[in-house]
């Protein structure tokens, strides 16, 4: 599977949108906004550039999109407005995979721009927002352009499948599962390991060329577990009840087995002592800070200032967990199982969640690393 | 009519199309490449930046957004190779309406990429290609990040229709026509040759901020006419025709008659003194070329290195026309007359055309400008 061109969230507006399904990554947003604020101020410490490139990778489309530039653009004009100073142009590159919603993106544009206008009034600096389509683990952006960059809810997703297990001859070592699982054979969560070193490595040695020396900074914010072992439940279950989904309809004749065991997510929740090893070994970048946040698997209570689906809330918390899933991985499952298996699939996954979640209180663990760039 | 909002090429990839329907388009592109060459000459021949920006305005959707990047950064890098210089870093924004058809455009960057990498090899610069929405009558660019700017097809789109003729008082003054034509009164051509001059002078200086100084270089290719009277055919015939086939559905009680009279074009197709004067009114730059050049209105004879689609040369050549202006007006014609006239209305559109072209060799005039930014 070619992640590069399967890889998206669901388009357009309608009910399995990711527009209108991403509470969680929302809610993610607004859990790392305080590290967002203590970097950018970082950023600014070091000197007030005249023009600041910002870049947000990952930023798929829908409301959130345009959220987190807009929050990190408030808190670049509140600190020059403190400090007496003009706000700087601003750079704005949204990236994000080929396959995106861009279109979705730029038709918000217009009314983005006119609210800008009206609240900000003359003091905010120039916007020019563009759109960048690639993969981040290559470059994206011209040498020495950015002084600050983000990326939320994105990282986790690795450029490819681990290729032992792409390779047909070892394509059912992952027997009946579609991630690390407890049951997966070590050298599967080798693999997995293997290529989350090797693919964030690529992504922290393009961004260190983008990005400028004096005060370049990033926020990075993914999936990822609080313990050490790989197989822990907080960042496999979802998975893990994915895998049982498809093999209840491989039980019923619905799916071939063979189909779910040349299956696996190219995906990786790391834990933060391998995000820090690998920032280390790659060198360009120092940890600032890096903390692990609980998340629930629905989001959780929404407070009033993030942007709320009525419908969405209006579900039960199995189907809230599903449609989340859904959004965001219905493009790979699509592409691999057929079109056909999709809605059925969901409501299985959508039953299991909401009985698994009546008796645990599985969570997701968001990692949120600042990162400073070393001088070189 | 919000221009910003409603103008864009026919999406996606269709029968009715842009990306299908472009062909006249594709040969205005190949008529300005000389006057793009020299133009490159002239920016490379002041000096040879470490990166360089380029634009393409109105980049619209289909083979021809990517095919003059590629032309241009062919030129660049030939001439860097013949001066024993290693190509610069190419940074390159594709600019349209926010309704223009980005997706596809990102969706078609993967295999331009490969295909650069195997034509060009390592020899070539880094390529960094981004989207960029809005109209080009505002700014779209930070400060001084642009070395060469082109354009085409494209700038005889006006912002908005003249507002003299969008006030309910004077919606009539323009009667069963759509354009400017032979009978519509004195202050119908004023308020349009108006329009004209104010966007084309906010064009200038939002690309004089833009563009850098020295050696900064711009080529414009759009639809004008050679006669200084903007009623001659060349320049007005093509919508007469279309305000024709619209009136014959009055007629027949197809479309309310106060529809016809209270549509206007947002188009303008200046002769070449009025552009020059303009250019000298504004002040950021100087015209080192223009020339006007006659395009046939299906765009003639193709040349084998020019993108075709075969079941458009097929048609009959009324066909051809009436595709090949649906594809660029469907959007506006939608917006005002509703969905249900279009295929009527293009059917007796191509078959005016057809009787026209049986008759009157007419053609359209492009003219294209090479423009060098003034020091300042």
């Amino acid at each position: 599977m070619e992640v590069l061109q399967v890889l998206h969230m669901n388009k357009g507006n309608g009910e399995t949108s990711y527009a209108k399904n991403s509470t969680v990554q929302s809610k993610i947003l607004s859990t790392a906004k305080s590290v967002i604020e203590e970097a950018i101020q970082g950023t600014l410490c070091e000197n007030i550039p005249e023009s600041m490139g910002i870049a947000d990778l990952g930023c798929s489309s829908g409301p959130n999109s345009l959220l987190v530039i807009s929050d990190i653009m408030d808190i670049i004009h509140e600190k020059c407005h403190k400090m007496g100073r003009p706000s700087p142009e601003f750079r704005v590159s949204l990236n994000d995979l080929p396959g995106n919603d861009f279109n979705s993106i730029f038709e918000s544009l217009p009314a983005f721009f006119r609210k800008l206008k009206q609240e900000k009034g003359a003091g905010l600096g120039r916007c020019f927002i563009s759109g960048v389509a690639g993969s981040f683990y290559d470059r994206l952006f011209p040498n020495k352009s950015m002084h600050f960059v983000h990326s939320s809810s994105s990282l986790h997703w690795l450029s490819q499948v681990p290729s032992v297990l792409e390779s047909n001859a070892t394509r059912a070592l992952n027997k009946g599962k579609i991630y690390i699982s407890k049951s997966s054979p070590q050298c599967v969560l080798d693999a997995y390991s293997a290529q989350f070193q090797n693919d964030f490595s690529l992504f922290l040695k393009s961004r260190a060329e983008e990005m400028v020396s004096a005060g370049g900074r990033m926020v990075l914010s993914f999936m990822g577990r609080k313990s050490i072992d790989p197989t822990s439940d907080e960042s496999c279950y979802q998975w893990e009840l994915l895998a049982h989904a498809l093999m209840s309809m491989v039980a019923e004749g619905l799916i071939e087995e063979e189909k779910v065991d040349s299956f696996n997510a190219p995906y990786y929740a790391p834990c933060p002592e391998e995000v820090k090893l690998e920032i280390q070994r790659e060198g360009s970048f120092m940890v600032d800070r890096i903390e692990a946040f609980e998340i629930d698997w629905d989001g959780g209570e929404v407070e009033d200032d993030v942007i709320v689906n009525k419908a969405f809330v209006a579900l039960s918390r199995g189907q809230r967990v599903a449609q989340t899933i859904r959004a965001v991985v219905e493009s790979m499952l699509e592409h691999h199982f057929g079109k056909n298996i999709i809605n059925d699939l969901f409501q299985r996954y959508a039953d299991l969640v909401e009985d698994h979640l009546s008796k645990n209180n599985t969570k997701y663990v968001n990692l949120v690393i600042s990162l400073v760039k070393n001088n070189s």
